[in-house]
């Protein structure tokens, strides 16, 4: 019987893609209005870019894109798009209008709620805490802590080791599939989140659902 | 004739104490809701004592009061410190009341309007825009990027060079009566904006005003 759902955070429980590309474009728009020589739309495809070959992690994009664009370190411009993403991105980091209540639905059914999710563990709690979801977690997981990453099975099996949950018992929820393989050879049931339906209905996965509200049903039958 | 004035930025342009102390005791109070165990009066002491004892630009000030505290690393608690903190201090970042009003009449004077500060210099571009003021600045010169701090003279004759500016024709006021002598050692004109009465009548500077609107008319007749 289902005990345990283990959920990923970003873009399974509120929409980080949509948020970086705003507090990305702010930051431009910002960058622009104190003198970086760019339009919109180059600045941006130009930051997109740095984004990739640097990583999401690397803490200097603005630099690398003032510096690439006028030869030179400008601190007011770096000021201005840091100010510009941070705002937009604080303003704009809410839940899935679904989140809240599926996880809501969950806990009445007993269920035990954590987090698997990759990136670095100040930032993924920064993100749980200004979403205003840290009370439904018993354990949260990031990458960094843990020592592992997705899809390693030995990331789902530290989950499901201090969860203190048989694999069987287990449910894990991702938005991308590629990641789900890991929890797959665990013997864990998976859950596609597929809001934007861009998975094949033969995705290596147990479920596809398009919607957090189709969670619990789900597991009642399981 | 005086042509340039040279402000400091910290408690001279605003209240960066008051904000300070503000951000810190925020963010104790949101460390202390998610679990840190210590009372408000103890974890802001602490935090006062760790940020004297690393320097107010050290990183990991919230990371040490819950390791020194604790016994360990806790992302969901560091996490929750600095959300605390960046809210706050966001939110009641503004110049003092009487800062726009007297560098607007410095400007109709036709006076040049520069800042001399000691600092990072993205995190003082970073106050500049939050505080709205970069407008009124011709030249901004932060110790990090000058290679030079105050009250070291080397500074001032640096921003006296960058300005086109005699040391005669220039004034430098600063809340700091101890960074005034680098200032007076170039034969700049010397002001100490003491806010809250606490420098002597034989300060070491030329003039000791109250509030920054007591500014214009005094450089009228110098």
């Amino acid at each position: 019987m289902i005990s345990t759902v283990f959920f990923d955070l970003d873009d399974t429980l509120h929409n980080t893609t949509r948020l970086a590309r705003l507090a990305r474009n702010a930051a431009v728009h910002a960058m622009i209005d104190q003198g970086l020589p760019l339009t919109p739309e180059g600045g941006c495809k130009k930051l997109v870019e740095i984004v990739r070959r640097k990583g999401s992690n690397y803490p200097g994009h603005f630099d690398l894109l003032v510096e690439e664009t006028i030869g030179e370190k400008n601190y007011r411009l770096i000021a201005a798009g840091i100010i510009g993403y941070h705002n937009t991105k604080f303003a704009n980091m809410h839940p899935y209008s679904d989140t809240v209540s599926t996880l809501i639905e969950l806990k009445k059914m007993g269920m035990e709620v954590n987090i698997i999710s990759n990136g670095r563990s100040l930032k993924q709690w920064e993100k749980i805490l200004r979403l205003g979801l840290e009370s439904f977690f018993t354990h949260v997981l990031i990458s960094e802590t843990v020592g592992y990453s997705k899809p390693d099975r030995k990331m789902f099996e530290t989950a499901l080791s201090i969860a203190h949950c048989d694999a069987s018992d287990a449910v894990f929820v991702d938005d991308r599939v590629e990641y789900i393989s890991g929890a797959r050879e665990c013997g864990m049931h998976t859950i596609c989140m597929d809001k934007h339906r861009r998975e094949p209905h033969d995705a290596p996965c147990d479920f596809i659902v398009h919607s957090l509200s189709e969670i619990p049903p789900l597991i009642r039958v399981l």
